[in-house]
């Protein structure tokens, strides 16, 4: 059995996202808080820090990065887009890719902790995501 | 005249950080709050988001951060290290190499905004870190 085989998305990102799409690194997620379009794509590897990835992969990573960066700023239409990897209260390895703008629900703090209001998707909001989505390529069956 | 003749360095990121080497990239530096090692690398870019530089780019300032990746892991004992490209206080793009310990200033939260207290770097731990960064080929004449 690989190492690709035994992965599985850790339980409290599992909890806090919605699962809108597979890519060829691993499942991209969007947090459930809806005060921001907030993706995080979740690499199937046991690597914990972005930078320790084999330059391949993080290479793949980072294009998945920028097809939501895309979407982000051109179906979106945020302004700014903010990228963090951290694995502090999570630590398996994922990449935030988060839309931006300054009349945002906390700018210019960072989303982490900063976030308040318990704004949530609606179901046409999730689908409009799942079709932009699917839109640029992203496989978005496993929804 | 060139846009990298016409780039400078954001006063605010001049004045929170010692300028520790020059990368391939742009200035490397070093955050003035000594908590934690946390450094800085800014490209001479006007771009202002990570995933919308050019792939090659992005490849150089990646590569200086696993540089900067490894010498916290390697040299300066940190068993993680968070990654953030952000820019909300400061709009010129700039890529946040931060060494981080269970046992931290602000473990589990993020370091902006969250680093308490007024550590600051004695002049022989400054010159630890040029050293370190010379050692592994940066350019510290800058200091």
């Amino acid at each position: 059995m690989t190492q690709e085989n035994r992965w599985e998305l850790h339980e409290k990102l599992a909890a806090d996202c919605h699962r809108v799409a597979d890519s060829s690194v691993g499942p991209v997620l969007l947090h459930r808080n809806a005060a921001v379009h907030w993706f995080l794509i979740v690499p199937r590897t046991t690597c914990l820090d972005l930078l320790d990835l084999p330059p391949d992969v993080l290479q793949n990573l980072l294009q998945v990065g920028r097809q939501i960066n895309r979407l982000l700023k051109e179906e979106l239409a945020y302004p700014r887009v903010n990228i963090g990897a951290l694995g502090l209260l999570v630590p398996q390895l994922h990449l935030h890719v988060v839309g931006r703008r300054q009349d945002d629900d906390c700018w210019p703090a960072p989303v982490w902790g900063n976030l308040s209001g318990d704004a949530v998707y609606a179901e046409g909001e999730l689908n409009r995501v799942s079709t932009l989505l699917s839109r640029v390529g992203f496989d978005t069956d496993s929804r």
